[in-house]
């Protein structure tokens, strides 16, 4: 029956690319394949309407599911905000009037549906059930769960056990979410890794209030221009999909070589197969990383912007970060050092000797440590620096070379 | 000021007298000076409607102040109801019916007018505020406190610590509780030693809340009948106000003497000078401790069924338990033995052959084996026991002997 409904690679990418767990993946899959149209929940905070590529795993697989004929019901947590979800660190926070609400919800939307599929999508708001909520109802929600469950959670058990105050009105959080995906019938709900236990919750009241439990698709963490942390906008580390085609260009092109090929893989729709064939280039180090990070930013930029905004903001990163606002003309092209795209460290005085940018070693000491050398606009610390073709090193404000592969055609 | 308005011995009685400990005395005698008539808060669980002895300890102490002129506010829980005070162990309970409520509402109260003053008594329904309570107003109320704050409270701390469940409804309970004294504008909150956890987060949130924060006034727990555990209907060691005259009466004398005190000070208003020269007689052995426990008898019986009852259910005591049913007339009055009152075991095979109980220590061996033996109906395990004056020694079926002071008048 399987493959009589969704094609396998269709099937394979939904329930392989950019997924960490399925709970549970036997029952889904044979959901899937009833041909039953699907109810997809997915929350949204409108105390925090503003979408980043983080959040767009999450609704890039939202889109994979309508393109199968399966409907988004979209949340307003106008309640659920008034708490704030402890996953983070939380307080209770003051009530949004209705005005910033709509404000918030108009912003997301517009935001939302630059991914996921408006046609299929209904919104629905907490407030027409939890606005006429009694204690009673309150009551028959948290009877059925024990705080040592709830403190069990990871980042519970961790503030809990470090001191920090954790309000009772935060162990509702969960309790509320899940009574959404009662109230919208959910039979898959979405989230990250870290809304593990808060999808469980969901799942375990419905089976309790005698409805079908929903499938919890859970995803992985998109990690942030900073290499370390969860893409957030409070980390400061987060590609907003609303920022500008420049900005959102040179935010992926900061990002650390190494997270490239998860943000490939979980925000962009180059085939699996072409990316098995970047990590292999990779790997062989027959590739300029640098050209592959461009390929990622113009498929993220044109994602959002559409195709005609990725020239633009290529040659603007080109012209003012790799070349510090230098015409290309001023640039001199130079081959490629010895240990060019090894990883390794090379010690560039000598080929700024070689290069006539500096008399000497000792002119590049004293420039060095005025902050005057830099590679691709980032100013060294110390003589040696991994080297890649395509780098412009610049050297004071008006000296430039780019290194360039002798043996292989420039881009 | 404080000598002024109350007489120093009824200040003292109250802020003495069954009173373990008051939050903050200062600020209470203060507020009990200012001549202000005082709210006095009491809740009660209409799924309990019976009242005790344990009980009336509290009720007892409200009655003293409605003399000064307070008032009391008594709050039917019918939704702290639906929770079950944690304080003891609780799931959540189905809510009662409306005419279930009504009547045990009707019974506590017929109960709880034995005690105190009608006329300066003000009922008032926890539905007038969490009837119509809404998510928000929950909200608010849980924001204020944290999980560990609750989980630090005595009860659930142990049974945390013993991975027995603690539902996030029992949460709750404290907050109602709580938000009850914010509604009812509570002056005073009255409450056992159990219950000081309870009364001090009313005090807390009525501060929080902008209002003065209520006075809380914590009394000693009352001893069951089996002397070990708190007094409690479902230890099935308690004393009903509501009891016919004879139980009551046999239920007091069944305590053991070392509580006799407690229930003395506690539960009857014999005044605190004759308490002290009964201690001291008891300390000299100089008075029978069944004479001093017949007298907390009649005090009991006297408070809930008047003094008219009193004698019949002595009279029903000293007959049925004390002489088996055997006519005053048939029993036989012997001088006390050495060692009668002063708590040490005597071998009183002796006294059954001198009083010609027995024809032999022999006779009396086969007997106390077929526990034909008994000192004021209780069956006899061994040869020696403690006897005190006014005790019945009861052989076979038929054959009685009270033991009389023949230094002393008999009552």
């Amino acid at each position: 029956l399987a493959n009589e409904l969704i094609e396998p690679t269709v099937l394979n990418n939904i329930l392989r690319r950019g997924v960490s767990e399925i709970i549970v993946e036997e029952e889904f899959v044979r959901l899937l394949q009833s041909g039953k149209p699907l109810r997809l929940k997915m929350g949204f905070d409108p105390s925090r309407p503003d979408i980043h590529l983080g959040h767009a795993v999450g609704l890039r697989k939202l889109r994979q599911f309508q393109e199968l004929g399966h409907k988004v019901i979209l949340i307003v947590g106008d309640w659920t905000a008034q708490i704030g979800d402890p996953s983070g660190q939380s307080v209770t926070r003051p009530m949004l009037t209705a005005e910033e609400v709509k404000a918030n919800a108009e912003s997301y939307l517009r935001q939302f549906f630059k991914v996921v599929d408006k046609e299929r999508t209904q919104t629905v708001w907490q407030s027409e059930w939890f606005g006429n909520f009694t204690l009673a109802n309150v009551f028959d929600l948290t009877r059925r769960f024990t705080v040592a469950q709830f403190l069990a959670r990871d980042d519970f058990a961790k503030r809990f056990s470090a001191q920090r105050p954790i309000a009772i009105t935060e162990l509702l959080y969960p309790l509320l979410q899940a009574y959404d995906s009662v109230k919208i019938e959910s039979d898959v709900e979405f989230g990250g890794s870290d809304q593990r236990f808060n999808l469980l919750v969901g799942r375990d009241l419905q089976g309790m209030m005698g409805q079908e439990q929903q499938q919890c698709f859970i995803m992985p963490l998109l990690v942030g221009t900073d290499g370390v942390q969860k893409m957030s906008k409070s980390l400061d580390n987060y590609i907003g999909v609303d920022e500008p085609a420049n900005e959102m260009y040179g935010k992926v092109m900061s990002i650390p070589d190494t997270l490239m090929m998860d943000y490939f893989e979980l925000v962009t729709d180059v085939p699996g197969k072409e990316l098995e064939e970047m990590r292999r280039s990779m790997d062989a180090q027959s590739v300029n990383p640098m050209e592959l990070k461009k390929r990622l930013a113009r498929e993220i930029v044109a994602q959002f912007h559409g195709g005609a905004a990725i020239r633009q903001s290529e040659e603007r990163f080109e012209r003012e970060v790799q070349r510090g606002n230098v015409a290309e003309e001023d640039i001199k092209l130079i081959p490629a050092p010895t240990g060019t795209g090894t990883g390794l460290e090379l010690d560039i005085f000598p080929v700024l000797v070689k290069e006539g940018l500096v008399e000497s070693s000792n002119e590049a000491k004293r420039l060095l440590a005025q902050g005057a050398i830099k590679v691709d606009g980032n100013t060294l610390e110390k003589r040696t620096a991994t080297l890649d073709f395509g780098n412009v090193i610049q050297v004071g404000r008006r000296r430039f070379v780019k290194i360039v592969n002798a043996d292989a055609p420039q881009s």
